[in-house]
C-alpha cells in the first residue's frame, strides 16, 4: 500500500480580495483539484467576518483545505493524497499563480502508511 | 497575529474496529476537540467501501481530520489551529489512547503566517 502524501503550502503576497471571495476560491480549488486528478466528493467552508474563508474539500484520496487572511495576503494551503494517481504539484502551481502569491514556501511529508517506511 | 500550529500525527497498530467505526471515530473527534478548547463549527466524513473513514472538521481556528485505514490498523490525523487558546497536543494524547495505537509518529508545524518568521 502506497504511502500518503501531504502537501503543505503557505502562499503570502496574495491578493486579498480573492482571499476574501468564498465562491471565486471554492471555483479555483475544485479547478486545481480537477487538475490534480483528486475525485472531489463534497466541499464545505466558512465565510469568517470581518475578513477571511476556510474551504474544505473531502476526497476519495484524502483531503485538501485553504484558509486565508485578506488582510495579511496569506493563505495556508494542504493537499493531502493517498494512491499514485494524482498530481498534486500541479494543483499547488495553479493555486500560487491564480491567488497572485509572490512568495510561498511548500513543503511535503511522506506520510508513511507503516512505522517502518 | 500569532502563527498557525499544525500537528500531524500518524498512529500505528491502532484498533481496527474502532478505525471502521464512522460513529465512534466522530465522537471521540468531537470529544477530543472540545479538550483542545476548539471551535467546531462543522464536521463531514465518509465511510469507505469495503472500509476506512475520513472525517473533516471546520473550527473557528482552522480545521481537522482523520483518515482511517483499518486494514493496516493505520490512522492519518491532523490538528491545525491559529491563536493561542487550543491545546492540540491533548487532543492528540486522547485520540492515541482511544484508538489504542502503540506505535506513532508526531511532528509539529509552524505554519508562519508571515514570511519571515
Amino acid at each position: 500500500m502506497s504511502n500518503g502524501r501531504h502537501l503543505i503550502l503557505d502562499l503570502y503576497d496574495c491578493d486579498p480580495e480573492i482571499l476574501d471571495n468564498y465562491e471565486e476560491l471554492q471555483r479555483l480549488l475544485e479547478a486545481s483539484l480537477v487538475m490534480a486528478k483528486a475525485n472531489i466528493l463534497r466541499i464545505i467552508g466558512e465565510k469568517f467576518k470581518p475578513q477571511g474563508v476556510t474551504l474544505l474539500a473531502l476526497l476519495a484520496e484524502s483531503h485538501a483545505s485553504i484558509h486565508t487572511w485578506p488582510e495579511i495576503g496569506y493563505a495556508a494551503i494542504d493537499l493531502y493524497t493517498c494512491g499514485d494517481t494524482t498530481q498534486t504539484h500541479r494543483a499547488a502551481e495553479f493555486l500560487k499563480v491564480k491567488l497572485k502569491s509572490t512568495k510561498a514556501k511548500e513543503k511535503e511529508l511522506v506520510r508513511s502508511t507503516t512505522p517502518t517506511n
